[in-house]
């Protein structure tokens, strides 16, 4: 389903990031960044806990904004129980809305944020995300064997937290429209291999919102994935002229292989994933570049994996979903 | 965070049930129930998969609707990564929000829908919960000691699908208001004491509610909590007393005690607790007495522990939350 906004602005995002990300070629872009995994807490769920809350703080200092001005906190993540967001959202102390679609999770936020602006519900929405890499082996590979290698297909949950703060005031970026995925079961058992899984549900959506608003891919200077990663991404270009006959390689990047430098950083296999992976990309550089115009028009799709480990253990398919949000600069 | 609405009705609602459920005071009202506890499924999570989507099924049947009409599909449950929904949603094949609130998802699906009818982004939107008793057990309380005697505080997690229908199409019950509810830390950290841990997030959210639209109490025919139970229920009486000078006794009940027959369902322990269980009261009980005018206004006040096993291993306090929906009978 696609819904087009005119009043809704992009105010300010912040990112937080571990040492792996820092590593990357954004490096310099961020806002923050750790040295090692605990930042000074005493576990791994809660040092997550701390990047979004982080966030948090310099998405609303760099908007003048105190926390008593948030109307609305949006946020998800990994973690069971999305307990990373929930906690975030106890140091906030404002009304609170979990969500959760996985590594899909940012762009539902940000269409779920723009519904409550586009409609005067409210003026100030706080949407953020994070994920933490040791967090997630922990929770979606335990028991992890100590050197077990793993193969190239896998993806690398990336360590972060990133805020974005939409009002309704103007600024230099707007979400234009956005487009709620459905979920796709493509028949796909293996973990360690996300980006086959996920590519499909990115091709459904964005064949959808360029059929529901009478588009084409020349609308776009960009379309992004979320972290479809190396094989994901040629595996997405393919599907997407196999199946709809558009051509989308000239005009397409995924975050998850923006994020690090691939071919350096061997740690990361295929490229990044998790809910962070895509907002470390686009608040750092891809809002900056629709701010200087660089861009006009960037068409933003997060994909994520639905499923769990006791799901995957009782051999049930790997589903998969794709949110999209369009992102313009403003003249 | 309060918000009004002139155009949300309830279409259809539907509820599925389990044993336990069944032989509670409200068995006759139920749509459909089982006799076990796998329904013909291999496991108890599939099973609960099956809730969920004879709830839609049933939902969609009664507004003679088609699942091709439902423009967006919100949903949650209690599974990690509430897989429940994302494997129901498979079934549904239609736009897929995925939503947590612990038990306070229905009424965070609710207003979320509300929110799309009111704005006009979409005429049908479908908000369905789910939890399973034994899979919150083994997922939750894992390992669960055969016989291990719980204390008479626990709640009992209820076995059942729910699903509610909201357009813009005039019926005879509409949602008038909803409020965002905070998260609340009050420093408890006892999971077999819900009903404590979340009456202050009831109260909180109810008296948010009643100073945003500056109403009283004497406005509403019934406050109705999710699932506080038979200690939580009295704590919530009393803490509102003490913190706001609100007397809720005359107009009070709580859904978690409503759904069993607790002198001789000894099973259930203080109550009915997990996002079905103020569904199931909701939908089977209360919305017919709003249809047939015997309720006017009915204030439906879900809440939500927010908290995961790891966090409470870890000795984090268990945070809660409640979201309220107005419910008004139709001229």
């Amino acid at each position: 389903m696609t819904t087009k906004y005119k009043n809704v602005y992009v105010t300010s995002t912040s990112t937080v990031v571990g040492p792996y990300e820092f590593k990357g070629p954004l490096s310099k872009r961020f806002d923050k960044h750790y040295k090692e995994m605990y930042f000074g807490k005493d576990s791994l769920e809660s040092a997550e806990v701390k990047l979004m809350s982080d966030s948090i703080e310099l998405a609303l200092k760099k908007a003048n904004k105190e926390k008593s001005d948030v109307d609305v906190f949006i946020a998800g993540d990994l973690q069971n129980q999305i307990a990373a967001s929930c906690y975030a959202a106890r140091e906030l102390e404002r009304p609170f809305v979990g969500i959760y679609s996985a590594c899909a999770t940012n762009t539902e936020g940000l269409l779920l944020g723009a519904n409550f602006i586009e409609s005067k519900m409210c003026d100030n929405v706080l949407v953020s995300v994070s994920s933490h890499n040791m967090v997630a082996e922990k929770q979606f590979r335990n028991p992890t064997e100590y050197g077990g290698p793993k193969p190239g297909t896998a993806t690398f949950t990336a360590t972060g937290g990133a805020s974005c703060l939409l009002t309704n005031a103007k600024s230099k970026v707007r979400i234009e429209s956005s487009t709620i995925g459905t979920p796709i079961d493509m028949g796909q058992t293996d973990p360690m291999s996300m980006g086959s899984v996920m590519a499909p549900a990115a091709a459904h959506t964005i064949n959808s919102h360029l059929n529901d608003l009478g588009r084409t891919i020349d609308d776009y200077d960009l379309i992004l994935t979320g972290d479809l990663g190396r094989f994901g991404k040629e595996i997405l270009i393919d599907f997407m002229k196999d199946e709809y006959s558009i051509d989308l390689s000239k005009k397409y990047n995924d975050c998850g292989i923006m994020l690090y430098d691939l071919d350096n950083q061997k740690e990361v296999q295929a490229g990044g994933s998790g809910p962070v992976a895509s907002a470390l990309v686009v608040y750092s550089d891809i809002i900056k570049k629709l701010e200087n115009k660089e861009l006009k028009r960037v068409l933003y799709v997060a994909t994520g994996a639905l499923f769990n480990p006791t799901m995957v253990f009782q051999k049930e398919n790997i589903l998969s979903i794709a949110h999209a949000i369009s992102l313009e600069s403003v003249e």
